[in-house]
């Protein structure tokens, strides 16, 4: 998949630092797996690559998701919203490990009886991931 | 649901806005539905109310979802990612429309050969929606 030319950028409505929230679903089973930044070279690099390739704020570089844990994330489907201001990947997560706490999904924590509850496994060791 | 205190609130890391991202997601398909902002409040509200509450960046106050329209957002389970930076309410979409052009979906737009196509149907006509 290629494009002519940037227009879709255009239509996107970019925030002060230039970014746009990017969510990230698995493409069966539906699970929103993380939600994170993109600037234009990130999201062009995800369409050229068809892989999710975000920026990283704390790092402020580009981020090919997976690039240290092997856990990349295979581009399934994009898609922007009515106001430009998020973009959905829908995707296939290779190890089925999004989180960099070794879980599938970034989002753990369930809101219960006043707090947040981890409630999802860790299914590897970070440190086995990160080794 | 109540919550004894609001230590909850300060697990989440709060942009220099004082917001946090929120996406909502059908409860049964899986569908992202939107993503949009809460401050506290809107926060303490939705638990309060069982329903989505949003802050409204560009009218500066909050938003109950469909306070309008009537497409109330029934919250079904929150949860918070590991970094506290995004939150995610699995939803009933009442009248199975989230976005204001009368789309199940706010992300009807599909990357297609270069561009944005808008690929999901209107179910409703917005000016039926918002008379």
């Amino acid at each position: 998949m290629t494009s002519n030319s940037d227009d879709y950028l255009s239509e996107i409505k970019w925030n002060k630092d230039g970014l746009v929230a990017a969510i990230a679903q698995d493409h069966k089973s539906g699970q929103v797996l993380m939600q994170a930044w993109m600037n234009r070279q990130a999201l062009q690099l995800t369409i050229a690559e068809q892989q999710a390739v975000y920026w990283s704020r704390s790092r402020q570089t580009l981020w090919r998701k997976g690039e240290t844990s092997g856990h990349r994330q295979k581009l399934h489907e994009l898609r922007l919203d009515c106001d430009g201001d998020a973009v959905l990947l829908s995707v296939e997560q290779l190890g089925g490990i999004a989180c960099h706490t070794g879980r599938k999904s970034c989002f753990y924590k369930r809101f219960s009886a006043g707090n947040w509850a981890e409630v999802d496994p860790i299914l590897k060791d970070p440190q086995q991931i990160y080794k």
